[in-house]
């Protein structure tokens, strides 16, 4: 397969967005993306989107964003598979380029959650869950991850405060990032006395939904010539899906992410990299459980071990392994479908030096990693610095 | 890109199926698949689907099926274009087995239809349309194909029964297709004499819905060796996608299909071919207006003429163009995100001569299209025994 490269970035603020419809907030990354790579052409668009259909009537939404954002005529689809619909829609351009089918293409992530024609956000996340075995019984999104945080601090005898620092952490990094829906610090303080959620989540365990978009425009990396180019070339050095169980309780171990563990380790060999060699991890922490146990899951730390990171001062964005370094889920925000391309645009902007005051020095190789479900789909990127 | 060969199809009847859940209907298709290609595993799964997020409360697919089918931590996706989501899975696969980052794949169509917890199934079909321009206003499916086909009459001239033709060769054909919704032949006196759904189409124009999944498994075609096989090799000549604006009436022309045009034009190159060495051709007749648009668009008829090749008996399985030989959407029946998968499926048979009492002689190349919306998404495949 042809190397690839992104050469264009757009994303969206992610927030409450009545005042733009689903087309017009697609438009919005997508034309962003064309404008940062001084394209106005792509060959194809592929869309990662899990709930327009349930909460905005609206499929079908390859043609809706390729005829509104000016690509006509552009081959156009969506890709779902849950909450990383938006890294598997970047897997799709990423082949799709990579086969020489095309020449270009722009992978796209939309979520518009919060306008839901009286639908509950809440019954319509639960459809990425296994609807007959967990979902029928009243089991939520956020009640199937304390179930799986409780049997973690049992397993390893941590306290829920230990998970802190993975939430101030986001939040500190968010502060700095102009397209976070929470752009404030938290404190311990604030974390230890948030309203509990589904014990032991409370709600700084937990990231907040939005509306947002984000795009990425790919192309081979061998039509491109470094010379005389003012920013880097990044590249995709891996990329690889694997998939689990879908309900919960039909794993061996609750408290391991094998998606994650596969995934990430068919990234690290394509890209010929170990976990010492990635400058930054921007990791799915939809839950503060989730982080640790990516974190593990990656080699990044022992199993059971993930919280000593945070507590350490190891993630923050001068430390061993920088993560959630634009605020992560827990507070750039989570508009599902899309989340996943924010991760890559947020690597992207790492790896070129824009990050701003979140800039983690000399970043050469970022890894992103989307999860769908919980744990069920996980799909792992590497990028380089070509 | 590597040659594709498709090595295994497996179908399911397309009825109401009260008793099989969505991951069993999906399951059966999946691993007959399987079975008839003599293999236990796949690399990855692509599953096209439209509503199962809308009718049965459940997102996130890939997973559903691949943990059901036996296929556990395979990479799995859902991809979404409407009625079209069939074509576009398999182009999916063919693009990720084609580029090299699979060995092989299987393409998956699902749709379960008559069991929707509650929500009517035209709405949900309508989210295949422009939902603020046109489902909005109450414009449903069939209204939009009535209102093209009074233009088509109104412009060139043709009686309503002149379409009758179309109906009554897709009928007879699945008199004799085990997997068939419908069943039975049916007579010009029938169709004339059909109770009118959205005047001028009637219930002989209309294609049926219904539950049904189908399933391909495709190799790159030089792992294949034909020497002593007992069937010949099935290989993708042409794979093309293309779109038109989403809204009917944002287009130039009503009554002409650009986008299967484009797509059609693009497949005919790949393939080396013109339309007058198609053998057969699998064509979207959802309502038997889009069986002349169709036609017409791909270069079997002039504009406005395509009546002409059903009244002059052009059709049938020893017609100068066959279509719909195993009956078409109209008697095959038309479980949305899985037609396309059924039609890429009859194909194959006719190539490899087991269409039983509908085959068509010698048949050597072999058209499918696929159409999402009202002609917006539309994917021409074309296949060639090698």
């Amino acid at each position: 397969m042809r190397e690839i490269a992104i050469i264009g970035i757009g994303q969206t603020t992610i927030d409450e967005h009545w005042e733009k419809s689903l087309r017009e907030l697609a438009g919005e990354a997508v034309i962003a993306a064309l404008f940062d790579a001084g394209r106005d052409r792509v060959d194809g668009l592929f869309v990662g989107n899990m709930l327009s259909g349930i909460l905005t009537n609206q499929e079908h939404l390859g043609v809706l964003v390729s005829d509104w954002a000016g690509l006509k005529y552009t081959e156009a689809v969506k890709i779902e598979a849950a909450c990383a619909s938006g890294a598997t829609a970047l897997r799709a351009a990423i082949m799709a380029v990579g086969s020489g089918e095309l020449e270009s293409a722009i992978a796209l992530g939309i979520e518009k959650m919060t306008e839901t024609k009286g639908v509950d956000t809440t019954a319509a996340l639960a459809e990425a869950a296994d609807a007959d075995y967990e979902a029928l019984h009243g089991v939520s999104f956020v009640a199937l991850n304390a179930l799986v945080m409780k049997r973690y601090l049992y397993e390893y005898g941590w306290k829920h405060t230990d998970f802190a620092p993975f939430s101030i952490n986001a939040h500190a990094n968010a502060f700095h990032n102009p397209y976070a829906r929470l752009r404030e610090a938290i404190t311990q303080r604030d974390y230890e006395r948030a309203r509990m959620i589904a014990e032991p989540i409370n709600l700084m365990d937990a990231s907040p939904i939005g509306d947002g978009a984000a795009a990425l425009l790919v192309v081979p990396a061998d039509s491109l010539h470094s010379n005389g180019r003012a920013r880097p070339i990044v590249t995709i050095a891996g990329s690889a899906s694997a998939t689990d169980t879908l309900a919960v309780h039909d794993r061996r171990q609750v408290t391991w992410l094998a998606a994650a563990e596969s995934s990430a380790r068919k990234a690290y060999s394509q890209a010929g990299v170990t976990p010492k060699d990635i400058d930054l991890f921007e990791l799915h922490d939809a839950f503060s459980i989730m982080t640790a146990l990516s974190l593990e899951a990656c080699g990044f730390s022992e199993h059971g071990q993930a919280p000593r990171l945070g507590l350490d001062e190891m993630i923050g964005i001068n430390g061993r392994i920088p993560i959630c370094t634009r605020g992560g889920l827990k507070a750039r925000g989570h508009p599902v479908g899309a989340t996943g391309i924010y991760q890559i645009a947020e690597v992207v902007q790492q790896l070129r030096g824009e990050a701003g005051l979140c800039q983690v020095p000399d970043a050469r190789i970022g890894m992103a990693q989307n999860i769908g479900g919980s744990g069920a789909t996980i799909i792992t990127h590497i990028l380089r610095v070509k």
